[in-house]
Formats: C-alpha cells, structure tokens, sequence
C-alpha cells in the first residue's frame, strides 16, 4: 500500500518478479477491497504463488513513526512485519515511511542480541561496480561502538550478496590522515584496526562514487551517511536536468541529442538509481527491506529482487552467527 | 608557491588576472629565486601592479599544520597572511595545505570578538543558479551556537557578494520535518527561528544542488559539510567519466560524440568546478582565500577574482559589523 503510489506500483512490479522467477511467492498485505479487483486475473496466473493477505490499514507517509506504531495494529507494514516474525514470509518489502517501517521493524522482530542500533545499509554505483553503505539515515548520533557494529553487520552483507571473502571495508572521513576526524570516527578507526575485517583506513566523501581506490563497504553515521546519499542524488539532478536543458536549448542541439541519444540512454541505465533501488535494515532479527517512497515498477521491482537475493544468501542468519562469534571473541578478549 | 602545480599554474592565472582587472595589483609571495626568471617580462608590463616578496621557505602539502606553524616562520603562505595582518595586502590566497594555512591565518590574523570557531565557506553550482554552504571542513564538532555564528557570517558573505537583502538561510538536516536531527542540529534551529535571519526551516543534502526551493546559504558543521563537497565531487566525476567512456565505446558512438560536443561543453561550462574555486575562511580579522590544491590556471583565477569581490563588497568589515550588532543584541536580550 505503501509509497507515494501504492498498488499502481507495487502490483505491476509485484507481477514482473513472478514473471521473471519461478522460485518465488509473494504475499500481497494490504486493503483486500483495494488489491483483488488489480489481481483478479494473476491470482489464477500464479496460483499458489501470489496471495493477498487482508491489512485493513495503512501508514501514511507522513504519518509519525510513534503514532504509527501504536495506533496502527493493522497496518499493512505491521502485517507484513509479522508474517516475518512468524516465519510466514521470509522478508518485508515496503515503500511505506521509513520512520514507521524502522520503528514497527524494531518492534516487531527485536535486535540480533549484541547489537544496540539498526543500520541502513545500501548499494551505489561507483566507478570500480558499486559501493554499499551505511548507516543512510537511522542513527544520527553514533558511538564507535555503533559504527564499529554497522561495519561487522555490513561486511556480512556484502560477503553474502557480492560473493567476495575479504569486502574492503572503509571509515567515512574528512581526510586520509590519523588526525582527521572526529573522536567518535578515530575510536572506531581503532576498534576497525584491531579487528578482522579487511579495513582500509579513512575513505573520503568521493570515495563513495568515485574515489582513488576502491572500496566495497563504507560505514558512517546516519546523519553524515544520509546527508551524502541526498547530496549525489541533488548533483546527479542537476547533472541530468542540465544535460536535458542542454540537449533542448535549440534546433541544432535537438539534432545533436537525437544523435546521442543511444549512447546517453545506455549511460543512463548504467546508473539509473531505479537499479540501485531497496535499503536492507540491518540488526533486526528479520529481513526487511525499504524501497524508495518514490520508486516506479522498475525501482520496486528492484527492492522485491534484493529481497529475494538476500534470502538466497542467509544474510540475516549469517549477520547473526558472526555477531554472536564477535562478541564470544571481545568476551575472550 | 602552494597547490599542486605551485608557480606554473598560480603565476599564469595570476598574469590573466593582471591583464583583465586594471584596478588589481598582486604581490606573489615565495621564492624569489624561482619567481624571478618567471617573471622578468611581466614585471616590466605591470610596473608598479606586480611585485614579489621573497619567503625562504614553503609548506609541503602534507606538512602537519602545527609543525608549519612552529618551524616554518618564513613559509611563503605565513609572509602572505602577514601581509594581511599589517595591512600591505587585503586579502590572501593560496592553494597550498589547508590545515597549514587556516591554523596561521588563525594565529596571525585571530579572530573576530564573538566568533569562537573560523569556517570554510565555498560557493556550489544549483538548479536555481547557485549555494553558498559552511563549514566545508575547518570543524569536525559544532555545537548550536557555532552552527549558529556560521550562519549570521555566511548571510554577511552572501548579502555582499550576491547583492542581495534577505539570503534564504538553511539548515542542513536528514529531514524536513521538525523532530529530525541531532540535537546540535536542533537547537541551531531554534536560534536560527528567533533571529532576523531569513531562516527557511530544515534542508536536505540534495538541497546543495537541486532542492525543492531555493536557498541562497546553508549551514552545516565541517564534517558533514565536508563530506557532502566530496561526495557530489566523486557523483560529478563518476558522470563525467561515464559519459566520456559512453562517447567513446564505439564509431558511432565516436560520431555521436562529436555530434552533441558543443552541447556538452556548453553544459560542462556552467557547472565546471573551477568556475567555482576559492573557499573563503570565514571569522578571521582578515580575508584568505583558499584554492582547490589541484587548480589549474583557470581554477586558480576564479579564485584570485573571488578575494577581488570580498574586497570590493567590504565582506570582512561587514562580518564584523554584523557579528559586533548580533553580539550586543544578545546581551540586551
């Protein structure tokens, strides 16, 4: 139900999955009265593989996260949340708030024990493939031992879905050098240092795109990570209206741009954020995954696929098992 | 002497800058043994407008800036900042180390009564034509009031340079809405709210370069600030570098290249990052500009031109004007 266009959205991307992949089955929470006159037809389709499991109300967006929660009992995201929790789905999918979502997540399906804080973790596109990150906006004011937890949750995470032994994991930074940085960044540093990850020192913003050397994971506080992922998505704007407006100005440039035109098209599609669409919640004993409010068919569509991965991949349990296996070594230590 | 390219980029873009602006004289500082050779023919054709002063000494890139503080007493970047100071020069710029050069403007030129903390202020390309944003990076940690300075210093920088009355000031944040941010964040904004600054609210990281609404200035402490400058770098290079490698895949997209060119100029013109070189230090008892380490005869200009303007507009003299009236309100209050 969720998102700045509901079902208009989520049932066709919905759809196209189960076109795509045989091996999925996917239960569709929200307002029967709404969803079963747009999938009369699919049901009979799918049979089997699609059903609507009846929420009788919903989140708005703008909706307070406390509200939310205790109002809201039979929201389609609480629903959905519990078929998580009691094993009836093996992740939740939304494009509802995301204020909400994290505090019904949290409620609901409770932390991996060891872990204080859920982190926001997503993947960008970067010169050398992509880049995952987080925290992109859960935590605003993170210790090390936060940002030192995001990295060991993360790099299970990307070990997972890129199939990589060593992710190379990098600290957010103003600078390369040991004395940057604040005391919460330089006590995780160390924490980072003297751990078992393949830490590669301080990253700096760039480095998230486009940086000298290439790095698979970034952690950060929410509060930088997020102001981050909105400014690369305020300069890719500008960059692509600028170049819209460039391509418009005259007759002249019209021809130049219908010429163009199939190169800049596969660019585009290189780094359309559509394809980088779906946040994964880490630190919740449950997989939950948030697509962007504003996502198309082709951006929900791309959540519902990062689900399904990260399923395949046992992220959540793999998280677990190394949490625990971290803490049983800082027990020791 | 500083930057990247030292004499061969900071001498040309200092003679171009000769050559436009009549009323301009310039004294390049460093060493004259270099400098000289370089020189001998300008130093006829702007007799009088072109000096030299010797300095024996230089700041590597990578000096620790308190170490170039302690030992280097006669470093080209301390001559010129003293210059300032005694009132032979009205503004510095340098493109050499920053740390170095902000830590000697601080201690040469002190700061202005009432500001505790100096910020970096720089200028970014938007949708809506331009942002101004500080702190770029001189402070990993800013309390409220800090945050709070920043914003009654940048709305002088941007009144005088922009000529205009009421800069839209905001407030870097993760969200719109009233209960997002940290606390720093939050309690900046009530102090922004109940000042006569034109303070629009909250503004998120993709306002720097395409928000929803103008806003002519937003603030931000030094880490976050910084991060973002270096995060829409790496988003501007990843395009960039895209689009250069999408032109040049294949012949046709070759042709297609040469086709859409001077569309693509056009466009990389408006936005070229050297046509927004020059970070001004803000909150010091004098004018220092500082230039990307990596700018080239053109980047190096635009930020001689930039010192050129604050003079003009009486930026510093304004700023402590402002700070002064801001200060003695506040006592009354």
């Amino acid at each position: 139900m969720g998102g700045d266009h509901g079902p208009k959205v989520t049932i066709p991307a919905s759809l196209d999955c189960l076109k795509d992949n045989p091996a999925l089955n996917l239960i569709l929470v929200g307002d029967e009265a709404i969803l079963k006159p747009l999938l009369s037809q699919a049901l009979g389709d799918y049979l089997g593989r699609l059903s609507i499991r009846h929420a009788s109300e919903c989140v708005a967006m703008d909706e307070s996260p406390a509200k939310a929660l205790k109002n809201k009992k039979d929201s389609s995201m609480r629903v959905a949340i519990n078929l998580v929790r009691d094993g009836q789905a093996d992740a939740c999918v939304s494009a509802g708030n995301t204020g909400a979502l994290m505090a019904t997540a949290r409620f609901v399906l409770k932390m991996i024990p060891g872990i204080d804080r859920p982190a926001i973790i997503s993947t960008l596109p970067s010169i050398f493939g992509h880049t995952h990150v987080l925290d992109l906006g859960a935590n605003v004011d993170c210790t090390a031992e936060h940002l030192f937890q995001f990295a060991v949750m993360g790099n299970e995470l990307v070990k997972a879905v890129d199939s990589i032994e060593n992710p190379r994991v990098g600290l957010l930074n103003i600078g390369e050098e040991d004395v940057k940085g604040n005391e919460q960044v330089k006590a995780a540093a160390k924490l980072l240092e003297s751990s078992s990850l393949n830490y590669i020192g301080y990253v700096e913003g760039d480095s998230i795109n486009a940086g000298h050397i290439p790095v698979d994971l970034i952690v950060v506080d929410g509060f930088v990570g997020n102001v981050a992922l909105k400014a690369i998505e305020g300069a890719a704007k500008m960059i692509a209206g600028g170049l819209k407006e460039a391509f418009n100005k005259n007759l002249l440039a019209k021809i130049a741009g219908l010429v163009a035109y199939p190169v800049l098209k596969l660019f585009k599609q290189r780094i359309d954020p559509r394809r980088y669409n779906g946040a994964s919640f880490l630190g919740l004993r449950g997989l939950v995954i948030k697509s962007h409010g504003g996502a198309d068919r082709l951006a929900f569509k791309t959540a519902i696929n990062l689900a399904e991965l990260e399923i395949k991949k046992d992220v959540i349990q793999k998280i677990s098992q190394q949490v625990e296996k971290t803490l049983a070594m800082s027990a020791r230590a």
